[in-house]
């Protein structure tokens, strides 16, 4: 307590378990972070950082692979676009970021998380007593609308989900994780390929919530950690544009443009 | 070239190196997502797409020690109160996460850039014919006001410095690096000492602006790699903070303040 | 149609009825632009942008009178306190406005369109057959947690409410408003002043919301509308800080902290 | 002081000429707010908040006229563009509009304020003893690249710089303003005139630059007031788009790109 704030409130506003400072320490998690420095790699230090744990290797592997498999979609995806144009108006690289990020919304951001969400009803479905096909069949039947995770507007087969999953496969042989959302996770595809005229195959989304949930991260964390994912993606972008110098790029050359959105 | 784009303007205007997408193709850097995906470490992936090209091992371990020291420093940081603020106030964690990343401004987050540059300056005056300290001597006159990279209101020697340089200095050994900007920066360390009444070592964006132009990152990608290394910590704090489940979190505790700014 | 967009699919994608561009020509909701100059008021014209036609002069006072009402409660609203510590960071005016505005989500800028919502549900519920206080009730009940627009933690009555509905009052003896959502509003008023220990009157959000709901504006203007004016203090106690010249201002003075969170 | 805060230190962090609350009570510079709702226009409030003190009429008329002048520019403008896209992502209306503040920067919010800087260069230059086009083509010739404020890529004769000018010619008429950076301004078009191969007329950002600056605001709050106005333009194109309910939209129609950016 210092004597400008006797009772503690002040200090209790701020407190976290996160970090703690004195001059000259630097306590993350309770790691000094000098013994972190050189020792720890990126993905373990967000392990860290968000549960307050170091995960062994085979966990922090597990979750690199999902983090590298989302950082870009090209500059259609409205994030990266977004940041690219910003980029052009002046302002400092990291204002070019916030506006990318600040994109990653419940569309565009969120099919992570709702994901996560989906597959642990199903799981809870089957708690209650069915098998896992006809646990993901009622969960799919009392969500008419659009199921996060599934199918993808563009590629028929998402290129990213295959190898994803083939990391969770050997994760689950090696006992990393238990693979329950994994399984839940093809049971829906079963049946979704089983009611549609065509197959639905999982896609990023799908594929990245399957590794986050079954690493123990809940889902709002599958939202989170694809930020810092994509965020790799719209520095890459921003940059490049910076680097080739334009003006205020709208969405359009202006040469195709009706001249009344000029 | 499509049909209803037959100049390419269009897609010119969108052109991009970063990546390319066909329907079930998805390329980063010109290396196919797939190849990726449980192959590639996340600060490979980072310098892939900004640079293009795969770091060796020893660079990306140099870069990833770089990105790990720099993740957090507590909610005295306007950018972590910022988030965990904003993550009390009804939005999405990555609406959150941007308010953070969009603080990270000159003063806040563009330490690091400025030091790369002061170290070029210095380089560039030792080429002129100077030796080093008579290079760094020359800069630091220049520059009256303050030195990026150098003293830290808070820690008497800042504990991340010591053990990033540590690693430079390994580097340079080993021949990964060269070691230019390493001896600018202790140059310029050495100057600082001898003139002013007490020591004024070298902060963490120093150590960083080191290593990322060792690495040969340009300046405004020191800002850039900060972004990506803070917004780690600015996402540990902002979900703590969602989790307490404050609404509205003001500045400082409403006991504590005059009525007038409550 | 352009020869580059043959179809029409670029224009239509950009299609708007805000705006329209030519040489020479700016047209805003089909008004020239040199024609609203000296003669609009800005609230006619907030008006105009958001609907497509002009008010009469009662209409746009009453819009007005609303949008001064909220333009801000100080710097213990998150909203405020973020942008002014965004202000020390080295940033333009712009992002430190937008960090602010940013924060306006659910629960910090959400409470007027949610007002809006609980007060069309109320009208529905009486058009169903009961009279306006049993209808009041009703919704009441079925909202267990938390009413918006009504009670405040901090003044026991807010001094903004008042006036706000004396000018709904006089809008209706003059025909300009119809009085319904004012009149629901009274009702649930009234009901909480029954149901609860101690009166819990209506507050800025809640007689915003009514203004905005008399007007003919749909709920989530109702956020919109409390953007632009909430901007104005925004934008006033950014600038009070930009003057002041501080840099990196944390959320506490350094001094009054436990040195673990400095 | 509080018995917690003894040493006024927390208060004084926090303190605000702006605003000034005790329950119950609102101050605005002063005001209790009960005072300006239904008596003060949005544009004096706006200078009231700005500058502590209540405009006259004629003041006031000249400052809306300028707010009105720049509220839209169609969704060509980055800003517009990007918080229609961001409005399709999941986000709260309030973030769509952040995304849109945000990209307001040096180059696409900042001429105004840029303008204001290079007329008061002008007048400063006459004082020192040159007439006003001499001092003009002396600021001019020190300027290389580009003038904030003058010419257009899209209209030859910006359609709002005549109204608005013809308004501050009134306020010199009529002594509310003094008239010098309209001289300057005026100066600056007539040398550019000669020196150019065709005309290069006063923009938006110059008339509204020497309204401004007439009336007293600092080269800053040009960007500040913009901005302000902008956002006008900024939520009815968001909300345009949030109704039309498109999901993720992207800058180019799907149909139009060549796969590889799709």
């Amino acid at each position: 307590m210092s004597d400008v704030d006797p009772t503690g409130e002040v200090a209790g506003w701020w407190a976290t378990a996160v970090s703690r400072m004195e001059p000259g320490v630097i306590e993350l998690r309770g790691r000094p972070v000098q013994d972190l420095i050189g020792t720890t790699s990126l993905s373990s230090m967000i392990w860290l950082m968000l549960r307050g744990e170091t995960p062994d290797p085979a966990q922090a592997a597990l979750l690199e692979a999902a983090l590298v498999s989302a950082v870009d979609h090209g500059p259609q995806a409205p994030s990266i676009a977004i940041a690219r144009m910003a980029a052009t108006c002046g302002v400092g690289l990291n204002n070019a970021m916030a506006t990318g990020v600040n994109s990653l919304g419940d569309s565009h951001g969120g099919a992570g998380e709702q994901c996560v969400e989906l597959l642990t009803d199903v799981l809870a479905t089957e708690a209650g007593g069915l098998d896992i096909e006809a646990a993901a069949g009622r969960v799919i039947a009392s969500r008419p609308r659009y199921l996060p995770g599934y199918g993808h507007r563009f590629h028929p087969v998402d290129p990213r989900s295959g190898p994803l999953l083939s990391l969770v496969d050997a994760a689950v042989a090696d006992g990393v994780v238990a693979g329950d959302h994994l399984r839940a996770g093809r049971a829906v595809e079963t049946v979704l390929g089983r009611e549609r005229s065509r197959p639905v195959p999982m896609n990023i989304d799908g594929a990245t919530a399957i590794v986050y949930a079954e690493l123990g991260f809940p889902a709002p964390l599958a939202r989170g950690l694809f930020v810092l994912s994509r965020s790799i993606g719209i520095l890459a972008h921003a940059w490049e544009e910076m680097e080739q110098g334009r003006r205020n790029k709208g969405p359009i050359p202006r040469s195709i443009l009706p001249a009344h959105i000029a």
